[in-house]
């Protein structure tokens, strides 16, 4: 459903692990800390206590983001981008909340999000030896559904029943060198609190975003209920000082995904395949939704409930493919790899054990580039995107998997995963035709242009049709809107398999095709990758020892580093900005306008009171509302952004130049009084309870 | 002014040349044939008359496309999207001559197109002696201005005066190799005749576009006149027979430029620095347009007469991209290079005399990926994609270099290119102030995207304001939309000095940045380039001797080929379509629905009559409309595009794939006559004469 999600997942099948080449380098797992280098560096150790308490405060979101708790009444703090569907979901034709912003001043304001959740990490569990024993000697499909059926066993008997509650995943670290089952306590009830207005949360928009100085109060309050209830959970409380330069801070967050440990062979393909491919494909969509968004209000409230999510796929992508266009860092990588590669080479036992896995994920990226865009298109949602069309696929996959023993089923549909499919599918959101219309005839004419006007399906799908007309009639015909018709569909599935309902017919259609090249991918590219991943992760091992951290994985890590700013060229880029700079750098046009209570309040905001900061803390896409914390495990600020060098962080960490972007939260408690007359929410977060 | 030269010189100053790898590969210049090998394939060679009257027939367009004269009383053919910009002037509201198309069925219902000029190549003159000695010993700075003032005065002495009728260019053959005088015969008056509706000429759009089965009629018909009189030029007469398949052709045009000699730095900075992110811009400009189209008849004529440029920029750089990520051509250009490079190396003297050319142009690179962004957004047009701004620089910028001696100038300002300045200048071109404001705004907020909202041009530009309110502001405040307020500006200096007019304003607060950043960018990288180049090129000429053809210069090339088709993969690609073809191609929907004209005369249309045929013909862009030319010297059909592997032909041809594809004249005859009853007109070309 979410095509932040699926894009993160095609980048991140593949990856390894890295070796510790800077200071305050490293995305670590909570039972792996370098201790050593951050008692030398900083002269501190964290205690079990204090990873325990860090941990069971920190959560993910099921929109690929992270959060925590801070408060002992289940209040979660995250960042407003994190939150854009919902927002887009409770907003009507006359409350656009992305835009305004929302305030509960008391407990019955709070709105629920349709199709949040948040889970909290109860419990890890090294299951490698049972995995590695189900995969031993596989290859290809049989790997792929090894690997599947061991998981699905694996995960209901660790989700025991109440998949609900629970939520539990086999994660792959260091490539197979770790299987560890990760065990989640699930919130599926968050009721939004407060979120400042767009254009504070997004100040400077995407002219800032992935920059510093930077000036955006980028948060969002929501509460986690159970039974109409606050949940009560471990939470962090506010450090009532503001983080000083050269301080020690940590972030606790899921960071999504990362390739430090991926052969030159996958950068390149990465590069020519999907990177530029994407930003050629997402920047079309911009120039759309921008005009799109000049033909009246309800078009504008669509369009930019969708730009930021776009104008971000475009930076990140457009800040990896400069990285991956530095050929002297492509040539570091090249060297390090041919030194492994003649590691292995030069001992006949190595040869023999290893093999030449660097070949073999080389011929897998040529099969890729054959095959992944008939894969983007038809699976990953390129040649459909509507809202309307993913419930049609969801039910007519849902038929045909539902029928299937679980651990022969597509991972999405397996019976652990299926809470979250109906929780997609049974949510009351709103549905805009008008958009869906231009969403699906746009990317239909880019199926079209992509797969060829004469290929078999755009032949099956179009007809004699254009794709507007195609997407107009199916729109106009469908029922999906509905999701009590949803609802009935899912559960009778003889009334589904007669339905003529026109976006159901076209899922069918599709779903062959999509099905196939899907297969084909995963067995030619994602299983020979993973597999000679794992082999070349293994090499590594035996020649470097343990004591690396493996690749992110959107699971929970954390990260330590320093308050810092860096140098640019002959320009230093200081640590922190502050309020005064951020009315200074107000112009009276989007995005750099305050809006009104902000103006109002000026007189009130002390100028040098910090907005924002940056760290040295390793985080990659997936870390955005990563609570930071200080030494004393106690809530300094939020991080939201990295800046440009970043982004080069996917397949590097440079200590000098990477730094996160945090709010400071002494900035989010003078707004919440000063701003927004929010004290007992202020009160709350200061105290720890209502 | 024309966004494609704009890139095309972007991409054209560099180059060389390069050997004959293939059969039918070569763009030849006349006077360089390669006789032997077109004897000994072909049991052919043309006379010195058969090359003559093709050199006199064929013409070249000021907008990047070849064109040939058909007829004794000045009938000129080329293709329908090499006039849309003329098509776009002289529509209205009321009549959409690109859609509709456009048929004089008498003279005086011939139109003029304002700003559409052709040139006759009447003479060549070898120049090198000149040339090279004004740039012996001479680098940087004092090189371009040598070159300039040494072209300038002999294209001045060229046109002896009379520029308005003459034209004389100064070409780099060979990169160095040798410098030609081309002497032109300008007609600047030409009259629309013929062209059909935009469904016919570009069936299939886009998604057919670089494609082949082709079924276009991509065709325009226009006549030169002299003081109202049409020009009795040497002309091409069309053959009477169809071209078979294995029929030995030639084509006759201008291809833009290639860049076979080009150095593995360059093509690398070429993939990452050019077509990347040409690709990204052009998309997100071809998203806007397109939602820009719904908005209003209005907008959907001026989003229609640009997006046909700009999809096909993307198809165009996409092909050349995919092309430059073939590992397997990179590595041949990389041991090719290497060889000549260790020739040189091998052998003291060498050393001395060459250097390391490849070196120095990597380094030039490397600038040119600091210098780029800033040079493309200033100077390129990115930044203001606005013909009203256009029209403000022309005018700033005039009053400042005509100042200057003539050689001192940028070349565009030099006396012997003043009249095309003030043709631009003078034409009564319609302006649609929202389509401006669009464009205007949209292309500054890229500016404030690449250069930074912290750029101090940028916020000089913008001040508080958005893109949108700056563009609003400038385009409803100027009146550089009236012709005659242009040209009082363009003649009086002062009342142009104390001109408020806010897009001269404009202009001039940018004109210092935007001439210090091509400055920089010329001398830093293009003259780099161009020098090491021709060291390059002098190294290969001492190693292989001659018998090479130049990379392509927007100057008349001959090549030879074969009527043909080729295999994809397992599929047999033929080398014709036909009106059966069409007809079955054909649905209800545009790209490929036939106007009412079309399907009422399916009847009097065989369906057998072949409509597009491909050929083995070494072209690229800037060939479209090249004359199609049988043994017999009379015209057969009419390039109007290449397959998709072309589009690597910037870089090599292959004879197995690359292929042109040519619109067959016996298509063009029975269209005239059996769809449009323009029956005097199909006399006058078979006839050849009124």
């Amino acid at each position: 459903m979410n095509r932040i999600a699926a894009i993160a997942w095609l980048l991140c099948l593949c990856g390894g692990f890295a070796a510790i080449g800077h200071a305050d380098e490293g995305m670590w797992t909570f039972d792996n800390l370098p201790l050593k280098e951050m008692q030398s560096q900083y002269q501190f150790t964290p205690s079990a206590d204090w990873l325990a308490h860090v941990q069971h405060a920190a959560l993910r979101s099921k929109d690929g983001c992270s959060a925590a708790f801070v408060s002992a009444d289940g209040l979660v703090i995250t960042n407003q981008h994190c939150i854009g569907e919902c927002l887009a979901s409770i907003s009507t034709p006359k409350r656009d909340y992305t835009l305004d912003g929302f305030y509960a001043y008391t407990r019955d304001q709070e709105l629920r999000c349709p199709q949040m959740e948040m889970e909290q990490l109860t419990d890890t569990h090294d299951v490698t030896a049972e995995v590695s024993k189900s995969l031993k000697g596989l290859s290809g499909d049989d790997y792929v559904d090894a690997f599947r059926s061991i998981s699905s066993r694996l995960e209901q008997g660790c989700a025991d029943g109440d998949t609900r509650r629970w939520s539990c995943e086999v994660v792959d670290l260091y490539h197979g060198g770790r299987y560890v089952l990760y065990k989640y306590r699930r919130y599926q009830d968050l009721r939004l609190v407060f979120t400042p207005e767009y254009a504070v949360a997004a100040f400077g928009g995407d002219p800032d975003n992935f920059n510093f100085p930077r000036y955006s109060l980028d948060v969002a309050l929501l509460r986690a209920y159970d039974r109409d209830q606050p949940v009560k959970p471990e939470y962090l409380t506010l450090s009532t000082q503001a983080p000083r330069e050269g301080e020690l801070v940590f972030a606790a967050g899921n960071p999504g995904t990362s390739a430090r440990g991926r052969t030159l062979a996958e950068l390149t393909g990465l590069r020519d395949d999907d990177l530029t491919p994407a930003l050629v494909y997402y920047s079309e969509l911009r120039g759309l939704l921008e005009e799109y968004a000049h033909e009246g209000p309800d078009q504008r409230r669509m369009a930019y409930a969708n730009l930021g999510e776009v104008d971000n796929l475009i930076k990140a992508h457009q800040g990896q493919l400069e990285a991956l266009q530095d050929q002297a860092q492509l040539e570091r990588k090249a060297a390090d790899e041919k030194a492994l590669h003649d590691w292995v080479m030069a001992d006949p036992a190595r040869r023999a054990e290893y093999g030449d896995p660097w070949s073999a994920i080389a011929a897998a990226e040529q099969r890729q580039h054959m095959l992944i865009t008939r894969y983007r298109m038809l699976e990953q949602g390129w040649g459909f995107e509507s809202r309307l069309f993913d419930y049609a696929r969801l039910l007519v996959r849902g038929v045909e998997e539902r029928d299937k023993a679980n651990g022969r089923r597509l991972p999405e549909y397996r019976d652990a995963n299926l809470p979250q499919v109906e929780q997609a599918l049974f949510a009351e959101t709103p549905v805009s035709a008008d958009y869906e219309e231009l969403m699906l005839g746009w990317s239909l004419s880019k199926l079209r242009e992509t797969l060829g006007a004469d290929d078999p399906l755009v032949r099956k799908l179009l007809g004699r049709d254009s794709p507007a007309q195609v997407a107009r009639t199916a729109v106009d015909g469908t029922r999906l809107d509905s999701a009590s018709y949803r609802k009935r569909m899912w559960s009778d599935v003889d009334f589904m398999e007669v339905s003529n309902d026109p976006l159901i017919v076209m899922a069918a259609k599709v779903d062959k095709d999509a099905r196939a090249v899907r297969k084909q991918y995963e067995q030619e590219v994602l299983s020979v990758v993973r597999t000679q991943s794992e082999i070349i992760a293994r090499a590594r091992f035996a020649r470097d020892g343990t004591g690396l951290y493996p690749d992110a994985t959107f699971t929970l890590r954390l990260s330590y580093g320093q308050v810092q700013g860096w140098s640019e060229d002959d320009r230093k880029v200081p640590a922190f900005t502050d309020f005064g700079g951020l009315y200074g750098r107000a112009t009276g046009s989007a995005p750099f306008a305050l809006p009104p209570r902000w103006l109002a309040a000026e007189a009130q905001l002390p100028p040098a009171t910090h907005l924002d900061f940056a760290t040295t803390n390793d985080i990659v896409g997936g870390s955005s509302g990563s609570p930071v914390i200080d030494r004393d495990g106690k809530l300094v600020g939020l991080v939201f952004d990295g800046n440009i060098h970043s982004l080069g962080g996917d397949f590097w960490y440079d200590g000098g130049e990477n730094r996160a972007v945090a709010v400071d939260d002494q900035a989010l408690l003078m707004a919440l009084r000063k701003v927004y007359g929010m004290t007992a929410l202020a009160d709350e977060l200061v105290n720890g309870h209502l």
